[in-house]
C-alpha cells in the first residue's frame, strides 16, 4: 500500500484538499494519504521548497509527493514529475523542486501532459482536483512516469533563485527567516552543512547568533537549556537553525518576520 | 472498502471531530474517512449545502456524506439521511439539503430513528458522535437505509430559502457572496446555468461584473490573465461565480463580506 | 487493523504531525491514524490531560493514544506508557497522564528507553517524530510494552497539581474554565461526579452558576432550551459543565478566559 503525500497553500476550510483525496481514493482505493501541510503560506514556493526537501526523507521510499503550491494555475506553466532517492515528486514546474536538484545529480523527470491520467474536463483553477489528484493516484497504482509524458533535463526545468547563507569572509554567515511555525520559532535557511563550514573556521572561539538588534550566544542542545522566555538558537529538527524562546514565541520576542536577516559570527578570541 | 465524508463546523482545536472518527472506526474499521472540512462557519447551513452540493460528485459512487451543521441538536428536530445519485447524505433536518432536493427528482428519503444503530446513551450536546457518526457507520457497512427509520417524502422534510440568483430582466442578474475562501477568494451562488442564461442574451456584447462600487470587465479563464494584486472574476472550481485578486486577497482588495450582492450585467453595445 | 490516536499542540501549519504520520505509516503500514487535535493550547498539560482523559473511551480497545504535549523535550525528562482499561497511552513523563492514574487502580507502566524502537538518530527538539512515532507504531504492531523499558509504579511517574472543583459547604461548588473551544463554549473542570454531590445536597432548590458578574439559573439539557444569543449551563459531552451561547460565543459573551473560575451554587429556598 504506498503513500502519497500532500503539500498545498489551500488551507482547510474549504473543500479543496477533501477533493483532492476524494479523487484519488476513488482511483486507488487503498492509498494512504498524508498531509505534510494544506497551510504553505499563500503561494509561498520557496517555504515549500524547504518544507518538502526536509521533509521527505521521512516517509518510506515508493512515497508520491504531490505539491501544489500553483499561483500559475490555469497558465501555460508545465507540471512535472521527478524521481530521486526512490521517492516521486509531482509538483507544477515553477521552482518548487530547486532544492531537490541543486546537486545536479542526474534524475528522471517528465512533463505530465497525458490527458488519460486527468479528470475530464481539467478545470482552469483546480489542477490540485483534477491533474495532481488523479496523476498521483496513478502513479501510487504504478503508472510508470514515463507513461506520462516525455523526459525532460534538469536544465530544462524552472529554478527560483532560493535564498541560500552566505559568507562574509570564513567567520560570518548570513542567511534568512525561510519559515514561522506554530510556536513562533523562527527556521532559517542557515544547514548543518553551512554551520560546520563555519564551526570549523572557529578555533575554538565561541559563535554569536545576530537577529535585528538581538544577539544570541552560543548553540543550544534543546530548548530548557534556557530559562523560561529566554531566547536560544539550535539545529531544529529540519537540520536547519532555528531561533526559538524556551515556553515563548520567538516571533514575538524577536519582533521578526519572514526574510529577516539571521547572522551568525565567530566571536573573536 | 467505502468512504465517508465529514462536512461540520466543529473546528479542529478539539477532540470532536477525531471523536466521530474513532466511533466510525470502532464500526467500520476499514471505511475510509475524508474531511471535507470542520471549518463551516459556525451553524452556516447554506455555506454547507452548497459545499456538499457541488463536492460530493468527485467522490465514488457509494459514499456516506455525514453533514453536521447543527444548531438545533438536543431539541426535535429530526435527522434524515437521503440517496441520490448514488451516494448516501446524512444530516439534520434543518435544510442543509435543500440544494440536493430542488430538482424534485424522486430520491429515497428516511427519518433515522432506530437507536440501535446510535451509541448508548446519545447526549444532548453532541450527534455527531452519538448518532452521525455511528449510522454512518453502519451505512457503510451496507446497512439499508430502509432499516434506520421510516422513509418520508421530499415534500416532507426541511427546505430552507437558500438565495439564488435573481434576473433584473434579461440582462442583468445578481447573487450573493456564499463562502469566502482561505485564499480571500469570493464564492457566489451564480452558477453557470444561470451565467449561461445571461450571456445567451448578450448579443456579442460585454459583461460587467458589479461589488460595492467595484466594476470587473469581462470574464477571465484563469487566475494569471490579469496582472498580479489585480482583480478578476472567473467561473471556479465549484462550477459558480468567483471574485478573485491574482496573487492577492479579495476578500480585503473589495471590502467585502459574505452576504454581498454581485451583480453580473450585459453592457450596452 | 489497530488505532493511533495523536494528541499535540504542533499546530497543522508546518510539517510535524504530517512526519509523525510518516514515520509511523513507514513501520505499520496498515494502522488507522486518528487525529485528536494538533491545537492543544502551547504547553498546555492540563488541557491535553482533560482531553485524552475524555476522549479514550470513545476508542475501541486496543487503541494507542500518543500525547506529545512536550515542552522538556531534549532535558532529561522520561518518556512513559502505560495501560489502562484496555488502551495504551504514550507520553512524556511530565504529568499529563495525572487523570489516567488518579485513582490510584494499578496498571503497567513502562519507562520508554530501548533505542531499538527509535529512530537514528534522534534528534533534541522533535521526539514526536523520533520516538513517540515509531514507538507507538511498534506498539501498534503488538511488540510488547515490556519490551521497551523497565516497568515502574504509579508513584514514580510525575504528576501535576490539575485543578480540580473545591466545595465550600455542601452547597457551593467552584471550579475553572479548562479550555474554550471553536465556538466559544467554555469547558469547566466541574465534572458530573462533582455536579451529583452538589445536586444531592440541595433538597428541591434550585441552582444557579456563576462566572464573572454573570449568574446563570438551573442547568439546560440542550441548546436550544434558550432564546437565540442567551447563556445556557449544560452537562457538556465530555461530561463535564460548560457554559455557552445558544448560537452565539461564550467567551465573548462572558468575556472570559482560561483559568476563569466558576462556582455552581444551590439557591436557598
Amino acid at each position: 500500500m504506498s503513500i502519497i503525500s500532500l503539500t498545498t497553500d489551500f488551507g482547510t476550510d474549504h473543500e479543496y484538499a477533501g477533493l483532492m483525496k476524494a479523487v484519488i481514493l476513488s482511483i486507488a482505493e487503498s492509498v494512504n494519504i498524508i498531509d505534510i501541510t494544506h497551510h504553505i503560506d499563500h503561494q509561498d514556493i520557496v517555504q515549500a521548497a524547504y518544507m518538502i526537501e526536509s521533509s521527505h526523507p521521512f516517509f518510506p521510499k515508493g512515497t508520491i509527493h504531490t505539491i501544489v503550491v500553483d499561483p500559475g494555475v490555469g497558465s501555460d506553466r508545465n507540471i512535472i514529475a521527478l524521481k530521486k532517492d526512490g521517492h516521486i515528486f509531482l509538483a507544477p514546474d515553477n521552482g518548487v523542486l530547486t532544492l531537490l536538484v541543486r546537486d545536479d545529480q542526474p534524475c528522471p523527470i517528465h512533463l505530465i501532459e497525458d490527458k488519460a491520467y486527468f479528470l475530464t474536463p481539467v478545470s482552469r483553477t483546480f489542477h490540485g482536483r483534477d491533474i495532481f489528484a488523479p496523476v498521483s493516484a496513478h502513479l501510487a497504482m504504478g503508472t510508470p512516469l514515463e507513461k506520462m509524458g516525455p523526459g525532460i533535463s534538469a536544465d530544462e526545468i524552472t529554478r527560483i533563485d532560493i535564498p541560500v547563507p552566505a559568507f562574509s569572509g570564513k567567520h560570518e554567515l548570513t542567511g534568512h527567516v525561510i519559515s514561522i511555525d506554530h510556536f513562533g520559532n523562527l527556521i532559517t535557511n542557515i544547514s548543518m552543512e553551512y554551520m560546520k563550514k563555519l564551526l570549523d573556521a572557529r578555533d575554538g572561539a565561541g559563535i554569536s547568533i545576530l537577529i535585528g538588534k538581538h544577539r544570541i550566544t552560543g548553540l543550544a542542545d534543546h530548548y530548557q537549556s534556557v530559562s523560561p522566555r529566554k531566547p536560544l538558537a539550535i539545529m531544529g529538527s529540519r537540520g536547519y537553525l532555528e531561533l526559538v524562546v524556551n515556553l515563548g514565541d520567538a516571533r514575538a520576542y524577536f519582533n521578526a518576520g519572514k526574510g529577516d536577516r539571521v547572522t551568525v559570527r565567530v566571536m573573536k578570541g
